[in-house]
């Protein structure tokens, strides 16, 4: 039986998703728990990698399992006594198998927060960028005007990291939102797919336009570089939720 | 020099407010961090004593520091550095000699958040009282008409639980909502002042009232019994905030 699934997780405590051995993983979590609910071992398969300390409201996965008999409405409920804390599995539904939960994926969407404010509020730490210098209204302007430079069908090879042996570099960038709630900044990317940590660069790029050390005009040049040098700083990972994944 | 400060805290680390040897608490947090800022000993002095892993959105207290020479308005930002992070000073202002904390205090409000959904949210650990069984529209009626009978200046000794040295034990509870968000149940109740538990005894049971196990009706005799068998369970501390001080 193969299973489509839906889990949560805070990642302040994972050493991301994929299985290390010796380091706790979500992956790891959910083998053992998923062994324990079904007597037996399984083999799941996520949407996507996740680094350390980044959080999903939304990882799509699947879970293969021989001679499965949990039906997969009771799943979430059969699991969940295996599970830790900070992670939950919260829905499932049979599916086929030849279906593919990274290959089939059409759009993703990643969420980040930033918490801006002078003093940090202790119901965030690990849960957004705390930035303490003010993003003001202009700056927010500035940023709403570079991300409009991100959308489409582009090289982003400047927003990507070191450490990924991805040639095509081309994503189509389908939405980018930034909104100010009081002191939280959210910031919504939606694309086909992401480079290695390009969020996180996209992100720490807005804010040092936002500060004015990087200009709107500058990201299509950026963008056109292919110059990781060029971008801004990669945000770091504790603002970072895979908040949906479409198929 | 005496400062009034607030602040806020995610409970689920300390041993409650009040400084206790070889345990760590929010005072004895402070107390490290003032005495850092300052460079000499302090006097913290709170408004309220909270139990061990119940939050703070708002806790007024007061420093009396001899030649204090940090000026108020920079205190919150003087003290940051010093504080971990699951605690934060985050407004402070001179006053005079004779305020008492505790003792000024005309109304607490107070916050409990209840999360009722079959599987567990990661992001709510700690945070909330998870209660997967549901409360039915019904139930949340049940719960609001109870809720009327708490309003007033009563004797609360039925919600008190033993441990507390108290012999006054009539309150004036001048407010008790309930709201309904999604999966959230938030309950808001505020009083000049509370008995030891007697929020966490109340929303304990206002869910049995839910869940019919008590009726409405029986509420204002369970007050006049003045007897604490009669109430309902004691709910978590997790899901308790000291949300508002009024002086």
């Amino acid at each position: 039986m193969k299973y489509f699934a839906k889990i949560k997780y805070l990642g302040t405590a994972f050493h991301g998703f994929q299985v290390q051995p010796g380091l706790r993983t979500v992956q790891g979590e959910l083998n053992e728990a998923l062994n324990q609910a079904f007597g037996h071992p399984c083999k799941v398969t996520g949407c996507s990698r996740t680094d350390a300390g980044v959080h999903a409201n939304e990882f799509c996965l699947t879970v293969e399992c021989n001679g499965g008999t949990i039906p997969a409405d009771k799943l979430p409920i059969a699991v969940a006594r295996f599970l830790p804390e900070d992670l939950c599995l919260f829905y499932a539904e049979e599916c086929d198998d030849d279906f593919h939960p990274r290959y089939d994926v059409k759009e993703k969407e990643y969420l980040y927060r930033i918490i801006n404010r002078p003093i940090y509020d202790p119901f965030e730490f690990g849960r957004a960028w705390f930035l303490s210098r003010p993003i003001t209204d202009e700056g927010l302007e500035r940023m709403n005007k570079a991300a409009e430079c991100f959308i489409g069908k582009q090289d982003f090879s400047a927003f990507m990291s070191e450490g990924s042996d991805v040639t095509d570099t081309v994503r189509n960038v389908t939405a980018l939102s930034i909104n100010k709630i009081g002191d939280l900044i959210e910031i919504r990317i939606s694309a086909d797919g992401f480079l290695y940590n390009m969020v996180r660069i996209i992100v720490g790029t807005l804010t040092e336009v936002a500060f004015g050390r990087i200009f709107p005009d500058e990201i299509r040049e950026i963008i056109a570089s292919c110059d990781r040098s060029r971008a801004g700083m990669t945000a770091p990972a504790e603002g970072l939720y895979l908040n949906k994944v479409i198929y």
